[in-house]
């Protein structure tokens, strides 16, 4: 197979306002013929230069209305156009501009980078088969302060951790899900307002107590179960929680008692806990 | 000289609420000696992990009430410490982290990293010379999608470069400024309400209109002169404007005319313009 | 499941000459139950920590005598000391340390890193199936200045590249293959002896006058097959290049020929191609 | 002041075998007027796109003869062709693409990227000023397994580092040298054939023994003497020397005598030591 990326801005206007998305675009395909590898016979290899052309084209044609769309738009576009591509999928990353507001007044044209999570989406298709949408947050990093322990933990001859029931939860998120018929969903509604404050509540708990974790992998699941019970167009979420963990400093060769005041991050051993979990699997659970 | 980077949370709780700090510091030292360099006598050298001991030990004891404050501490401890320092820098930068809401309610306890420019500072002394405090912020990637041009610039035979007036104004900021004599300066305030607003104001303008630009130098300018005015406390500041250029795709050859709605990212040549403008230049200005 | 990663240094001496390996290995774990993802039951969770201590633990006792061998002992260990493991795999990535020679004289104890490609290998099983060992190598930077073109591709009202005859072949190497059964392989001997020399040679043709490349599609393929033809050890290989493209600067403007002396790299579109392939797809091609 | 940077590549040929240089130039202009920041008045702005030019076109004139030598001519340009320019510096650094070998045999057209220390080099001009010429090598990773200490240090109550006389060398060395008046020195041989053996030859001493190093500042100096007593043309050489230290893991917990065998890398505190040393202070001392 073959892949490529390219990164643009999509510009448009409504009256003096000025709207802006930035993506970076990478398109995978894999074609039916082999013959471009065994015999260097490149007669239905599609040029990674004819690839951006197109993404530019569509771009400039439909716009972006939303991620999703667009990363549809391009599936379709190879599926229909290319009859030897036996399977073609479009992943959609957005930078994360927003619009820059002075004492709460929105600026018509000026724009800020906040990435605070990514946002992205796939459109994947064989041929024959269904067009699949997933769309995701990358890069979101949460920390929770208390609420948080690992205890009760498999034990033996090479376990060196006590056990904790107030540390430091804190990690980078990546969470993937699946729209199942994709009928006409309001993609952007679904992003911001629902799935992304799902994960930022199961995550945290209620803002005046919070909720204890018992877990990375517990937390992992909670963010899975919540959006599965409160978003009904998704059907299988992957989450992957890539951990940073935090000691206590030993002050006492210091003459110092540290009441988990001051901690260092532990950069080795790097962990990561990861599940994916769908709806069947949920109603059975 | 030597330098060394130790990175830190810093906690503290007012009744339930939870505070976090995490902190980068970077303190550089000059001795007054040179014989560790030249014969290896290590009698005066004060180890990198001692500095590290020293760095944990203030924030465990006074906290990080301001990123200068903390900087400002170090720089003295060191001074008044260690007779065999002829100079300390302190640079201290924050990782945004901030209280996460929930349907506008503040978390007690969790917090996500929202990295739209980061805060720093610097404290710096020579023995027997003035503490001098700086602060910045950095990695503030703004966009303006019109109003800026660049025109009637020096043209030669190797000029191709055509004039524009309606072209993207994008970069990524670096902003540092000194204070003067630090008196009881409140530092949250002057570096959120004050700068950071003027920055932001500066480059983009009005917000129902906006403003020309010139030139990324213009811009840079404007920074510099409306900081300048409004915030009394800076003495002399330091603008740096990475510049990010797009152009606007040709699409004749794809039989489309492309009126500036898909733009791509040039990566090279990458610029960059920056400037120090003092008040007493301002002045006279 | 769960990974981590963990960093380290494995020394020994042999009389007074140093040897060093310095290797990064991320331990994946699927464990049987998921109860702990369901109810927070840590019951049979083994702590980030104590796989930490179990690989520094095989690193000081067993030494690493080839990164294969060593991905074998860790994926042996967890599968039969852990009866809730259902799933490990072990990946092992090395600092390419050499040894610095003076003049031709070998020295016994220091090293210099020198990263032309990357050396890694992976070990993994399912209880109740086979151990399977993979190698390879990454980050592999090659450049052919000539003898490579790109002709005859698929157009339509899309396509906007010429064809070329006389381009750059530039690109970052990946190569994964997979071992058959085992045995007491010469692992370091058949990486930098065969594979690393077979992959070189594949990419580049003799040294007096190089081989026309049809298609960075069709040197992939030659580098698969020169393997699989040389190396008998060899099951599957995947072969992943990155593509960098260069352009001739057009240099008409300014008034000079340029034939093909100043190019620049394309950011992009940025592309890849990957293949993968088997003894037995061989045989039969 | 304002400065960009544009990356390409250089090809020439001698009958059949292709040689190729891969740069990326960083060239800085000041101005004498100040108009363009304070009016908008573009008048004698040189546009970053006409710097790339010229870059390109000098490559394309002269070619790359050496670095140091194209960076001359760049700076040379500047000076000459525009009298609104006061200062001018250019940076040039080097993509390590080396010619391939098969079994010792050169290949034509083919070459490896070998990143073990990056060459580069400036060249700097104020208008009536003299031209200066410096070179440098940066991401030099060295490291000695033994024959490393650290004793004698200053103490504190916030001393906790043990005392240690066989410790793990190991860091990443920037070196950046000017040369006296830029005759015609081969710089290529200056370069290769005597600093970096140089560098090498002093951190890592005689091959059969190596030399204790009392610290990393004695091991920078060492490498300062040794360069400007074997190399005429220094004047003066700046050594900056990261350090990444390793500890040896404790493994009294999991019942075993770990006897400098496995270590772990520390993370933080980073810290690095740095020295400016010009040949007049060398000759006092």
């Amino acid at each position: 197979y073959g892949k490529n990326t390219i990164k643009f801005l999509r510009l448009h206007k409504e009256g003096k306002k000025h709207f802006v998305k930035e993506v970076e675009v990478c398109t995978h395909l894999r074609l039916t013929s082999a013959q471009e590898y065994l015999d260097g016979n490149n007669s239905l290899v599609i040029p990674t230069d004819t690839i951006k052309n197109i993404v530019l084209v569509l771009a400039k044609k439909n716009g972006i209305p939303t991620l999703e769309q667009f990363a549809i738009d391009i599936c379709k576009h190879f599926m229909t156009t290319f009859c030897q591509v036996a399977y073609v999928k479009t992943y959609v990353q957005e930078v994360p501009w927003q619009r820059l507001h002075e004492n709460g007044v929105p600026h018509i044209h000026s724009f800020i980078c906040v990435p605070d999570g990514i946002r992205f989406c796939e459109a994947e298709q064989c041929r024959n088969g269904p067009l699949i949408v997933f769309a995701g947050i990358k890069d979101l990093k949460l920390m929770k302060t208390t609420q948080s322990g690992f205890e009760g933990f498999y034990k033996n001859e090479h376990t060196t951790l006590p056990e904790r029931h107030d540390r430091i939860l804190c990690g980078e998120l990546f969470c993937k899900w699946s729209y199942g018929e994709c009928k006409d969903f309001d993609f952007d509604c679904i992003w911001y307002i629902k799935i992304r404050e799902c994960i930022l509540e199961a995550f945290s708990g209620p803002p005046d107590c919070g909720e204890y974790s018992l877990s990375y992998q517990k937390t992992v699941n909670s963010i899975q179960m919540l959006v599965l019970s409160k978003v009904s167009q998704v059907q299988v979420i992957e989450v992957v929680l890539n951990n940073t963990f935090y000691n206590v400093v030993d002050m006492k060769n210091l003459g110092l008692t540290n009441d988990k005041e001051v901690l260092v991050p532990v950069e080795a051993p790097y962990g990561s806990c990861a599940c994916t979990l769908a709806r069947k699997k949920f109603l059975e659970a």
